[in-house]
């Protein structure tokens, strides 16, 4: 009369609330569930394991079931290959097809578990069977417009198993403080101090430290010690958009005030002139490189950039001016460019930039660190809400975070 | 030793501030002025003139200063024609070229003003001496990256005319209300009553009332009465992006609430895996208007624009999945075609998004009539403070405002 | 070389959470536990159990142990008495007082658990052996400036037993809706209509509809609407500040718009006069009852609790002009006041206003039904995060949800 | 058949705008004006002189636009005494007082201007004939709660004199940076410096800083670097609430964070406790300073405040937990104790609180220097739309601004 599957558990499944969640997804899906083990990690880095028995009255409604509880860390105890379709033409991928989330994931192609690669939320999963130089078949990810006809594309909801971060408690690490949440408790200075040392950390042990910045970085000042960062080898990747890079090299080229203040909105009587006409300058050199060569731009960040060889990407969106030579104005493209960057960051810093924040945000693994600062709540809320236990948020003024920052890592004090 | 102009005003020059920022321009940038005369206004809605001797000490200085006066609305007494350079490249102005304002503008050729076309914020002005059509020379606004070389560039400040709004007082009809910023002042459904009843009037004169709109429209349940707007000719355009199109198909598709929720930003179990799967049911379709065409759709504000041939831009962005096969993904083209819809607009209503308000708001000239509706004050100031008298602000919830909106355009009531 | 405990749980403990959290809390203070048994509620409305024995190295590591589950929900399986001591004098607790959560709360006395009267956050716990009426001991809560000179207060942690709400999923019922969160992700208007069902279902079951409301109610144009709901008997008692008055009372007197603008803050021409104007009537009056009966004031939302008794607290504060004879200046004495109309509530409303929404919160008891609805988000997570499993949260605009509140109960429709 | 009065404009009146909105004034209430004489100033800090003839239809049209034109700065070419009538009874003003503005005022009374003591807005004016140990009357403000029978109190509208701030351009000296709306376009770290220098120069010439401060402070981490500039001499009054005071003995109590995050607003495990408990032992003790006499406390905020002699007014509010014994329960009472320390000032420092950065505001005169500081933008606007020229706003986190502020004023740099 019912249909019932065994799944299991492992990892730290109590205070992670994962087995809450899980024995919750199955009740609230109209299935239930017999504890058939649990055995409880009962101190902390223990951990525990839990079977259980799933039921639901349909063969349709425990799939359903089955499927969230795959996405929520349990796996089948007897698990069957992912089902697998060729795609029918380019971007169209066939019915049914799985779309992932950002955590840690695998498929069973052929009896054995394979790591998907390169792994991001809502893209399809493509095998490879022959797996390139690799030495067996490889799994990885493709958004939905990078389908090509033929590609074979993971269907339903068997043979995946995903890994959600499990937030062990005081993990320990310059990271630690990211843990559980508790990072807005402490004060301003000690969090600023937190974030140096996890950058520090990172490059010590070779890491790739990703920088996102919006506008207001340059607006509230923060433009020449997020230079003296560059400089100094600090910073791997710049990813940000048209106006960043124009208002950056405007300060450059005009020695003046920003075209429009952060804040009130105002326009001050000459910022905006010199805006356009920066753009005009840049697009007379041929880029922001050339302007550089001809000695046109000798300070700043993106000044840096370019004497460091610290590679940006400047997407474009439609509310730019210009836009510069060096600006990305294909949205899919632009997208391709963060990817990269993104996917190849061990640290991302998020600065007073939502759009190209949520842009970066979605290619990275739950697993990469994200420190998220911003004067706005709701941004850093949002940023933060997407199923990572690695990312932190900071409510505060770029215009003294970056200084601060700043001055932690390169005078050795804060 | 010193060197001076003579300009004149004219207009609602007192109680618009124009003659109070014009002294204030002279003084702030080293200069001084005579008030030569003085003709005041002493009632509503009769003008004033003035005419004041400029004087700087030299003559770059009150070169700057005539520039400024200019845009404030002050014109010389004695006018010679604009300059004009040719361009020496594609994309490429001369230096020194005029960057508009987006206020009523004139240039002076060949000893007579004409008009700037298609007037926008940051362009370049090209003059075409031939006019095309046209009996006699035109003059129109370029962006930076539509310079074609050798098109005839207007540099320089002089013989250049601009006429900022002049914000009379209680102008009347039904944008009445929105004149000297008291609209916040009324309560938040007598403001959706003036609101409805300037749409009427845009209608009844024939008039285009464009809508741009963000996800939020759809999340706060504003979709349903929205397409009903639609559907009964009120609103003539849609400027929106890839991730409102998907919702609002989403919930025709799937009949469930949205993949990510506005306030909370959380998602709720399925709607994410929805979202992904509408995206893929559309290209499938290979449309928008195909999906209509196949009955795929047959609800919603998407729906109502294919079935009553209401045109709609979705511009891309770097934070889109899929896009949709109707989103156009480089932001340059993205741009051209808002700036279409924009020029036609005679009331823009701009619903819930920041992006794409500004975006629309770029292309705008300062006589267009906006209204700006947000539940987050900040969007709705930044979105105001673009020098415009037309432009009327509402803080308050898109899940409400639309509903009574569409109740006291079609019920007649409330 | 140990010590350890055993502790209960029972309830709908897995998705609620409180398993989860109490082994959390067992690790994060150095404890560690085994679960001696486990018995899981399998089905929705199915509650469970567990016992576990809780260990830790030192008596004092587990006395601390032991209290913090307690405060979770766990109980002692083999409780002792209540500590009991005298305060020392007016005003003072005796060291180590236990300190009230909003949680219904027992303590043991005697051999005997007894339910803790009016209970809220924050306060000592004094028990009356003989019980006055009662036929046996009585326990209540006192706040700290309350406390008499030997007052049995209670002490430590043993012999206490807190019940946080359980969150059990789709409770049913009008409140249903605001179990789970799941409140913001539904439209603004269902929302609007599932509270007006929650007050109608209120009243019908003969409950107390308390309302909390901040001056935005009737600078949003919301008054005349929540005049109406007190003058059809949908409200039992309002909580208030001496500005909310003032600006209802002015409305009535003069007619006119506000004194200060909601949103931009600004002080309109006469507004500001009316104001003071205003205080100054209802001072010459001696109250606002008597002004009332003279005919001074005949209509508004403090009129029609005259006219309908309905009771109101006016709260002074340190910004208040006047205040108004009705205002009670003394903050003890207005919080008395707001504590006796709190613990009659059976469901409070919050409308636009942080202070007296936070005072009113601070008596409330974990069990009470409150709706809060402002258009600043954080404002609403401020509320909403007050451990209380019956709160729901509406980021709207008041000026829109009062009105269409009011047409859902009293025009039966909307 | 219309009457007419003469009125006078002296000062910056052109680029402050206050002949632009006094011609607006009349033209907005129906009445028209002649200016008869109009005297320039056409350099920077050089003055200007109107003279215009005011008409209206009817007499008391005309009496309408007069008290306003008064409010805005005009007066009366042929000025009459101001009215004057004893209050009928205690807290009673007479019919048709004058409410004040928080402008600096003169009321003519026996044919002489004398100027208004202690000026503050929403106060009625009360004449002295004989002035106490003054050489002849004088003139100063009451609230409306201290009017005593018998009370002369000024009515009507002639023969008062009001002088709103003229806000001419770049006024020079430490506060220049805040003229004009401009300090929001300067970089975080340039405003602290001139926040800094403004201190410095207001202490060099014998001054008084005050500093107005919510719990944020402390939760923030701000709390040791706002004790030392205490320490240090640059702090002469505090004005806070309970709360604030509660949390920086809780610092020095219990050693950890506090019970409350100011951010996420969680409680974390054992603040809670910790916060009654403090104010339970400040109880014990008596009171702050007997606390600090015992040797219980020995650092932070109120400690140095003891130790230094720095008064400091806690107002109590309908939110308060205990409350200490020093905290002013009664909001009149407390009122007063503001408004002594706001005549004090000469330089406000408002730190994170909107509810008493609202009520010192209320007693400050539009002439005294103001610097308010605030993550939230509404609150920073809020606070600056006063009518004074002498605010300055930051949208800046409190926990950065207090350290980077001590650091420039304590150890010369920055």
């Amino acid at each position: 009369m019912s249909v019932s599957r065994t799944v299991e558990l492992e990892g730290h499944i109590i205070d992670s609330g994962v087995m809450g969640r899980c024995m919750g997804i199955v009740m609230d899906m109209d299935g239930w569930f017999d504890v058939e083990e649990f055995d409880v990690g009962t101190r902390k880095h223990e951990e525990s394991y839990a079977r259980m028995r799933v039921s639901a009255e349909e063969e349709e409604t425990l799939h359903e079931i089955l499927h969230q509880l795959n996405q929520t860390g349990a796996t089948l105890e007897d698990p069957i290959d992912a089902g697998i379709e060729p795609a029918p033409a380019d971007r169209v991928v066939p019915a049914g097809f799985y779309s992932t989330t950002n955590h840690p994931t695998e498929i069973r192609y052929e009896g054995k578990w394979i790591e998907v690669e390169r792994i991001e939320m809502d893209c399809a999963v493509v095998v490879d069977p022959e797996g390139g130089d690799h030495d067996g078949p490889r799994a990885y990810t493709k958004v939905l417009n990078a389908i090509e006809k033929g590609d074979l594309v993971v269907t339903g909801n068997t043979g995946i198993r995903v890994h959600p971060p499990e937030r062990p408690r005081d993990a320990g690490g310059a990271f630690g403080f990211m843990q559980g949440g508790v990072s807005s408790e402490r004060p301003a200075t000690t969090q600023i101090e937190n974030v140096a040392n996890a950058i520090a950390e990172t490059k010590d042990r070779g890491g790739n430290v990703m920088v996102v910045a919006g506008p207001a970085v340059i607006h509230s000042g923060a433009r020449n010690d997020l230079a003296r960062l560059v400089g100094e080898g600090y910073v791997d990747a710049i990813s940000a958009g048209n106006g960043f890079a124009v208002h950056d090299l405007e300060r450059d080229l005009y020695g003046t005030s920003l075209g429009m203040d952060v804040e009130t909105l105002e326009h001050p009587r000459k910022g905006h002139k010199h805006h356009i006409y920066t753009i005009s300058e840049i697009i007379r050199s041929g880029g922001i490189s050339e302007a550089v060569a001809e000695g046109k731009i000798d300070s700043g960040i993106m000044y840096e950039c370019v004497e460091n060889d610290v590679p940006f990407v400047l997407a474009g969106s439609i509310r730019d001016d210009g836009p510069l030579p060096d600006t990305i104005t294909d949205s899919i493209a632009a997208q391709n460019a963060i990817r990269e960057q993104a996917h190849d960051a061990d640290l991302v810093l998020m600065l007073a930039t939502l759009l190209h924040s949520v842009a970066v945000g979605n290619c990275l693994p739950s697993t990469t660190r994200v420190v998220c600062v911003d004067i706005n709540p709701a941004t850093v809320t949002q940023l933060q809400d997407r199923g990572s236990a690695q990312t932190v948020g900071m409510v505060t003024d770029i215009g003294t975070f970056v200084p601060l920052l700043a001055d932690a890592l390169l005078d050795g004090s804060e």
